[in-house]
């Protein structure tokens, strides 16, 4: 047996997702060790610390984020704590991983990239994973290496089984629609400077919002976007990037291992949610996040002001929401742009 | 050998799609024969009339009309003639086949409309073959039979090879888009009642208009459409069309009936234009309306009020063009409506 | 209203095959007429008959076949009678288009196909409708264009929901496995010259014979085919091919106009049984069947030598059924090959 | 930084495959280390070590078999080395990955089950990655979970780009089909008795051997496989598997994550050979391994057995190939099973 340097992450909220990061980080991430869990709900701490290979439970967040046993924290407690435990972290001067959004609004992300920019180092990571998606990365590939000529038009589609609890039609924007408000810019290369939200009959199945949306974005390049959300969509949890250029397209495929033949059906399976689309997506993720860590240089995931920027544009695609659909200027220049 | 009644046919214009249309109605379908052929370019007509079995070439398009050896009209002439033949044909008491559009405004639409009111039977059947198409067949027949439950949005996307020369942004919509127009409504059951126009980069191999396209539509039912119109997308033909409802989506599949294995590539071939996309519904759609005459029924064609229909929606389109992309409500009210 | 000439056409048997080809020949094929319907069932001949434009039920097959009001003889009856009434209609000198098989036993064939030599002239067409099906004909065309080198292997899947009553392991070969004996050598272009045949599990949906059945035919050239016969498949009505060469492969794809997202699976359907399957297939060999006999030249149909080279197969691989697997080379020659 | 309990692991044999094996253990597996690496070749061992965090270059495999710093062993040397390595590793007690084949003859995969069994603890785990491949491991629960009812047949294809230069027909079988004859049993739950091999025309690209082959494998429960290996077939690396049951089929799907519109085509890539095909599969594969040697459990790989018992079907299909296609009954008791 040999004694190698391994980054000790403490992971902060253990829900579904936090949960998922906890178990990828110790158990398929080499160089990773997680060492400290805290959540409000201490039995799920204890739960999850249990199947760790060396993991105490903390007081809090802050006791975690300040102790000498972790090197590195991921932030995977609810969307309003986001900005305050990233703020205690780069305090503490410790990469910090959070999930996305940053913060619910723009103006608390500006608090965060202003704090790291004063700090003058790189330590904000954000759970963008959808830039570690091995097919959104092909795609990408693809239109890098102008297989598809220069890119006129994108079409984007998340749909989920169900919207949950609770939310309104904004926060289909700011927490659901934010995915594509960072991917598509990573994708094409340009930032969004322009929005609309449309809307029109909504599922019986959505109680309190909108549902679904369509957006259009467009990029700095004039690239048009159409987006449609659809929380309620009831068959499946579906993510479908389609990217056309003057040369040709290129799209996701609905991803699938086996295709079954049964009752006059020829089928593949949907996921019920994110978990199993985005599995590798997150693996590779945390796993880029600890080899930066280790080897001392910037990671490539996103970086707070690309979460402050996704929330910019979503702050528009609200405001064209709450004034008639008009098509809303994205607000441009901040600082770390 | 047997004598049967059989609907004598004249086809005026006999370019790419007429001269399909004859050879379709004299080999494919039963219980007609083309027995006139009437084109501008007389070598052509008669290079035409030479592959029918019992075919003569007409002086010119109104001689075919009021000829006694012809039962009906098919017009496949430039888009500008349609108007004029449909009333040639109509004030004969013909039935008669026009290609879309149409006419190329709403207003000559309206007075097709209006002398086929006033004549007080229908004559005129509109060429919008999608209608016949086995595919957005059996997407309406699921539509229909609730299996997506209520339709929420619906995406539809036409690219082609090329724009071919001539032709402004205006021509995409009125030419192109129309068949969208016509189909939409068809399969979803409500009418187009507001319109909105998009446009982003445009292809560098699209001389003079906008390419590719966006429009978003809303039926009378509130079901919101996005629309891509791409002429010059060079891959291939390509038609799209994906309907999402409160319990699932279903969607066009790419026809193809062999896939291949070669050169790292796992492919199926895309047509180079409509004519091998849509010859099945162009056959259907010709058998039909020939039973249609046989039976003394009307056919369930597209009508003359259904041409009008999609030719307010497109000018509606292009008032939004002209005007910075602004929603405009479809003007409403007309005769045979 | 033109009077043109129209093959007129008396179908014998009109069970589910029959019914759809009188159908087919009224209503699709341009230039034919059903004029005679004989059945066994009068009920179910009369109900035929008053489908069609202008047809009688005669009294017999035999008073159909000398009927002056019939040019062309389609036999759809059961399998025992086909080559009496082949033999019939080749004696009262009229074309014949024969359902496969063309009789149950390779001696009877090589009467019908003895007959016919004698008479001198080709009148006899089999209804081996996979020739007619573009997906196959496309298969063929990129064979014949070499997309794929010279062919090595080549796999066939025959599968359909359930074998019905009665039936033996035998039956599944001359009966459901024929298809596959006529199509392959067409499609590569070499008779089947040896074969063996292999069994293990069976369906417990299967009563009286070994399903699935597996055989390995060799042609001529040297190609190895697997074939797979699964009556009892239940999961729908399945037929596949690929083609592999030097240099690539190809494939029948599942055919399917639309494709539905719903409760977790993304699915395509399964036609229950051959008619929607083959249904272009049928109607295009029946249009090519009516053009020969108009244009006074041979059709393109499989003839009474193909159906005797099919049958001859069938027996090799019966006797290989017979004799524990062991390859057995097809008898090769006969008058007419 | 946390120093934490990691398995030293020693690479023998850094060509593709075992190159590939260090890169992951190192970088994407958690819990594991190289520590050391040994190749005939200096320079590529050398590179290879530099690639690692804390890697030394070995002077032979059996110095690094006994070397203190080395806990468990990777065999990805030459297929005739692995038998002595393993029996080495055995001796010393360590545990051991031996890439497939365990031993170029079933005599040679006996001594060291034998020695394991003697030995008396499971050491040896066989890279026989495809039971950890995704796809295979779902193919495997749907049967399992009897979503297909009883098995019946199944078709198994495995294409390469190219079998490079070197190897006879018998190679094909004990170095390309081996795959498939490991893992048909583990999927289909019986092991294979009885083979046939089959063969037919040769792809000229082929020099020295029989290409594409076609085997008939039937499992202890009944269940006939058909097994197709094409090691030039040129067009991509292409593994498939079909399973039939009794109340329908499941299949691998061809892995892709983009597909492209192009130039007339829509298409998926295929890689040109296994390391992308089976990149997960490896890296599931070596983590469970670590994951077992931690938790001082069996591994869930293949064991030593397995090699034996694939290594024994191998032997009897060359039997059949040199024995005019017989049928060879599988040899079936050893130590072990």
């Amino acid at each position: 047996m040999l004694f190698v340097v391994t980054v000790r992450i403490g992971v902060i909220g253990v829900g579904v997702m936090g949960a998922d990061h906890a178990r990828k980080l110790d158990a398929q991430v080499a160089g990773a060790a997680v060492t400290a869990i805290a959540d409000f709900d201490e039995q799920k701490a204890k739960a999850v610390a249990a199947e760790m290979r060396a993991a105490t439970v903390a007081a809090d967040s802050f006791e975690l984020i300040g102790s000498a046993d972790v090197d590195a924290v991921v932030i995977a407690s609810r969307d309003s704590t986001h900005a305050e435990l990233a703020l205690a972290a780069i305090a503490a001067g410790k990469p910090v991983m959070c999930e996305k959004p940053l913060a619910p609004t723009a103006a608390e992300c500006r608090t965060v990239v202003d704090a790291e920019a004063a700090r003058g180092i790189g330590l904000v990571s954000l759970g963008f994973m959808r830039r570690f998606d091995p097919a959104y990365v092909e795609l990408k590939r693809r239109i890098t290496a102008e297989e598809l000529g220069d890119v006129l038009v994108a079409h984007a589609v998340s749909r989920t089984v169900t919207s949950g609890p609770g939310g309104d039609s904004a926060a289909t924007i700011t927490n659901s629609a934010i995915h594509e408000l960072d991917v598509m810019p990573w994708l094409l290369g340009s930032p969004i400077t322009a929005v609309s939200w449309h809307s029109g009959r909504s599922s019986r199945h959505s109680e309190f919002r909108q549902d679904p949306q369509i957006m259009l974005l467009r990029t700095e390049s004039e690239i048009l976007i159409t987006v449609e959300i659809f929380l309620n969509a009831r068959y499946g949890y579906d993510t479908r990037c389609e990217v056309v250029g003057e040369l040709g397209a290129a799209a996701l495929t609905t991803p699938a291992a086996v295709v079954v033949d049964r009752d006059r059906r020829r089928s593949v399976a949907y996921p019920a949610d994110w978990i199993p689309r985005y599995s590798d997506a997150y693996r590779l993720e945390l796993q880029e996040w600890v080899d930066a860590i280790v080897q001392g240089r910037p990671s490539t995931l996103a970086t707070a002001p690309d979460g402050l920027r996704a929330s910019l544009v979503a702050d528009a695609l609200v405001e064209s929401m709450n004034n008639g659909s008009m098509t809303v200027r994205v607000s441009g220049t901040f600082a770390g742009q």
